[in-house]
């Protein structure tokens, strides 16, 4: 899938920041693509960056409309429909990583026939993948598991590959969700694949590659998430991962969207290394990012230290204090670049 | 989904029984609505059903003819295309529990538009679910788990509901794949949905009832196997079962497919419970089922026995000695009827 940029980034009219994830994550690693933002009466997201009208984005060069914010269930709210004909009518294609797919919607297909544009929907694919095998592959591989959802793992998988590759390590991002496909212009949404094909296409995402190269997977869900733990589980088994990344947000207290109580950071430790043997037997941790966003510096400094002192391993902020330490850890359990 | 019976069984050549399995479960528990077998050159499986050729069961009677057998990756082979054109042009609809859609062949296509006739793909639907919800539904569940596929979980369920309610509990099947859709007329195929909506299909399957009515929920894949796990894992979440029933057999050294050792009955165990304890903290192991059809009487009786002995179980094989043992272990735990 090939998604023309620069881009604009549509956030609709979604109640809080975390719905409209996809486009701030979007910005915070291809800033450079995007020339703006749409935003609905009520929206109470914000990217940074200008806020345009369709038009403006149109007259300013933009060649995609990104539909950078989702809604529970992710369907497409039928308010949003007709920002989504104008994207078309002003020239510009329209990607989304909702479940409904952008041409299912009579007058979107409409529209985009109409003007000759292309609708790319990044969790829709019509790839066919095998059953996950389970067997080694070659090549060395991370993977981001978390807490819950949304508390930084494809941040997390992202800044590490950057910082693996700043210090010299052969690094590849496997994107396994939309705004990972959006960034990285390849990968899977894993959580659309039928479920009978998880672990393949995890196993597809990070194939084998040469001995000394690296793997970093976007990790997705969480094992004690109740909607979503399958997709997690999958993704662990097919994705093999020497080391993996403990991604963590402090202040959460539920898991997002249910009732479930948040897990420890031991627990799922404990966890992700007692389900992932079944595909790597040396797998552990290599390190817990956590999402320190509302936390001050000296309390999320002094969080960080009691975290990492607690389960010896090495803890960061990805945003604020970079992934150096963790690359550290790789090297002292994996070798130097 | 309505599917008309009688049927005729198509098997195609496929190379041993496992991959049968899915007529061999329909005859087990509706042969009165089985009125015989297809069967190519090379066919290793055998339902006992009488041999026919299609006209000759379009002749007898037969309104839809299931193809009742798989193969790897749930694909549609050339040569079996024409036996189910013949099938469309003899009068009768075709049902299929293969991933591929037979409406996705155009001559398959065509012969059912040209005949007038129906396809039923049981590992498709259209209906939509909610991402699960983890919350505690009214009445009580069970759920067969597994060693490994293919050892027994769906035959387990439907024996299980059938002693139930035999001894006087309001007691249905849920079924979870395409042949539990065939034998029970609902249901959905859980590992043809889209992977965020695993737990919540499985909610959906299992839906609130009344305080003393029982569900028995037919079980996917194993925790263990790295090709389905996040299917079972969904599967778990979703049906938050009261007590579940570990299935095994007990000649199986590799899980199905793979290179993958077996687990123990006893970590199928541990981790059903470390997992269901997410959605439904009293979780608990109410019994044994094994598949003993490799060993004799004795060796069977001597190694239910001795499960049954090492776990403090309920053992039984539900084909041979019935489930008489593990009602008895439901009523200890959780009431007579």
């Amino acid at each position: 899938m090939e998604i023309a940029h620069p881009y604009l980034l549509f956030l609709g009219d979604v109640p809080d920041a975390l719905a409209a994830k996809t486009a701030i994550g979007i910005v915070d690693w291809r800033k450079d693509w995007c020339l703006g933002q749409v935003r609905l009466q009520g929206c109470a997201a914000d990217t940074g960056l200008p806020d345009m009208k369709i038009a403006e984005g149109a007259a300013a060069g933009a060649k995609t409309m990104i539909i950078g914010a989702v809604n529970a269930g992710g369907r497409l709210p039928d308010h949003w429909v007709a920002s989504v004909i104008e994207a078309l009518d002003s020239g510009m294609d329209v990607a989304s990583g909702l479940h409904v797919r952008l041409g299912d919607i009579p007058a979107i297909r409409e529209a985009a026939e109409r003007n000759g544009r292309s609708l790319h929907d990044v969790r829709h694919n019509d790839m066919t993948f095998a059953t996950g095998k389970g067997t080694k592959r070659q090549g060395k591989r991370i993977l981001a598991v978390g807490t819950d959802c949304s508390v930084g793992k494809k941040y997390t998988a992202l800044a590490m590959d950057r910082a693996m590759n700043e210090r010299g390590y052969n690094s590849t991002f496997c994107a396994t969700g939309q705004t990972g496909v959006f960034i990285s212009g390849r990968g899977v949404a894993l959580d659309a694949v039928v479920a009978d094909f998880i672990s393949g296409a995890a196993e597809w995402i990070s194939p084998e590659t040469e001995a000394e190269n690296w793997q970093i997977i976007e990790g997705q869900g969480s094992l004690f998430h109740p909607s979503f733990a399958g997709v997690t589980l999958g993704l662990l088994h097919g994705s093999q991962p020497d080391g993996f990344i403990v991604c963590h947000e402090p202040t959460r207290t539920k898991m997002r969207g249910v009732e479930t109580p948040l897990p420890t950071i031991q627990q799922v430790i404990d966890m992700t290394i007692q389900c992932g043997r079944l595909t790597n037997p040396d797998i552990r941790c290599i390190g817990i990012a956590v999402n320190t966003a509302a936390l001050d510096k000296d309390e999320a400094l002094a969080f960080l230290a009691k975290v990492g002192e607690k389960h010896g391993l090495p803890a960061t902020d990805p945003v604020r204090f970079g992934m150096d330490a963790i690359v550290d850890k790789v090297s002292a359990e994996f070798g130097a670049p």
